[in-house]
């Protein structure tokens, strides 16, 4: 996605997290200002140098009139929103008082369904929003090997089994993770996120509730639904770390359908964990084989 | 199932919980002489009266002996496994020794496929496995209304939701029991078991992740295989008051394949906690809008 004139203003709602970062850096790269609209988890980020602020949930009408009256036409909405609004603390303006049906409704649900709604949201308010990969495709995950070891044959196994199950729940617009051995199904994310159900998989490990001879898989799959572009799975270093300490020895992300947040730094916490992490494509499921080995597998996520 | 002579030797192999005395009453009253193998949860229970003892899972070889040497040519599984074996502590016989990687294979995966694969043990031990509903047809779970309150218009919906993602777990051959409300699926159970999902839910609500609009219900279904006669999911007063905690308003299992434990104990939590539970069939699904419908506002999650 290009900038319609040089430095046309593109609206950034910024949740916590590296992601919104780099998307902004990226799309000043490509000639755009972004305004930075902080919210949630961003409260305490250091965006200086960027043009913008934070706005609490009461202030919603506040946020969209500032993007208006900074020449805002297009909105890119991403990052973490764990801390829920609370709406008992808002002294809300008239226009967001207007909204607040619509705020209560974006809140519910979590993370993913929030980003989702607040694309609807812009759009009633004459924003036209727009998705993390057209702005930064390179963040798209590719097909095959991505970062650390490759699987080894039994994390072949649950890689599919879960990308199997993830893929039915996807269609039940479910959760997008799934943890699975060679051998079962270990945990599925409903509306706990991924983060609460990988801290589960650590306690049924310390718990041994889990066989030694498991090899334990994570799988997040997009959900195969209209509006899947603001609601793409991603994984990065923390995503790693969270991975490691559940005993999880593989990922899997749907290729071309995922975000690899701060791709060095995962590569390196991949390595360093010892984690395979690989791009899995829906045809996948049923092989046994191995993900196809592209050593330039990278590009093709953003074709 | 009858006796083939009066007082004809029954194996009772017995986990926790209210369920083996139940059967082993029923059992007596129709004819058969319990014999009770106590294992893991029933190591501190108070079977006086029967004829029995608990056996040590290193000493799973003495077990079928004394089964054997006490005329028993069917058995009988059930009861709770929340203790995992400690097979440190085993000092096993020469014949257990034998059985052990059966055993570990038995413990792996959780109560469910335990009791199931202790089924196909009997079997490679010239024991006949037989069914509690066998012994206690009593128990299985009606169609309709069982105890409680009848559901509400938005629990119906949040029943069907529930019993649909149930069922299409179940044909992954995952877990059997799925919280949902009117709008989406909450929670679903893997390896964790449902006691633990519940108390996912009763977090989950706590930290405002759950909408005050939405009606959650417990939906535990069987999964459609061979073996489900040996993996019937069962409620007793325990899930009534462990879904009360949860915030949970209504209760469905698969009726004439679920387990009904202490009938009388269970009518009266479900009525002081004025939760409603209903047998749901298998066409029930069909019945309603069973669809989610995430963009609906708040209360017209009922409609």
């Amino acid at each position: 996605m290009e900038p319609r004139f040089p430095g046309e203003p593109l609206g950034l709602i910024a949740g916590g997290g590296r992601l919104p970062r780099i998307v902004a850096e990226t799309a000043m790269a490509r000639g755009f200002t972004p305004i930075v609209v902080r919210i949630a988890d961003a409260i305490d980020d250091d965006w200086d140098g960027f043009v913008g602020g934070y706005f609490a949930w009461g202030r919603t009408g506040d946020a969209v009139r500032f993007m208006k009256a900074s020449g805002v036409s297009r909105v890119v909405t991403c990052g973490t929103v764990s801390r829920r609004p609370d709406f008992r603390s808002i002294l809300p303006s008239f226009r967001t008082l207007i909204m607040l049906p619509t705020a209560f409704r974006v809140v519910r649900g979590g993370d993913d369904r929030l980003l989702r709604n607040v694309a609807a949201f812009l759009k009633a308010e004459g924003l036209e929003p727009v998705a993390v990969q057209d702005v930064a495709p390179q963040l798209l995950a590719p097909h095959g090997p991505i970062a650390g070891r490759r699987p080894e044959a039994a994390e072949d196994k649950a890689l599919f089994l879960a990308l199997r199950v993830a893929q039915t729940l996807g269609s039940l617009d479910v959760g997008q993770a799934v943890v699975a051995s060679q051998e079962r199904v270990i945990a599925l994310e409903a509306a706990e996120g991924t983060r609460d159900m990988l801290h589960r998989v650590a306690d049924l490990k310390t718990r041994g509730r889990i066989g030694r001879g498991e090899r334990l898989v994570l799988v997040k799959a997009v959900k195969p639904q209209q509006d899947e572009r603001f609601d793409l799975p991603s994984i990065g270093v923390s995503t790693i770390r969270e991975a490691e300490s559940a005993g999880i020895g593989a990922i899997g992300v749907t290729a071309g359908k995922s975000l690899i947040i701060d791709y060095e730094a995962l590569v390196a916490a991949a390595g360093e964990a010892e984690i395979a992490v690989v791009g899995l494509a829906g045809g996948d499921v049923g092989q046994t084989a191995a993900a196809p080995h592209h050593s330039d597998a990278l590009g093709e996520g953003s074709s």
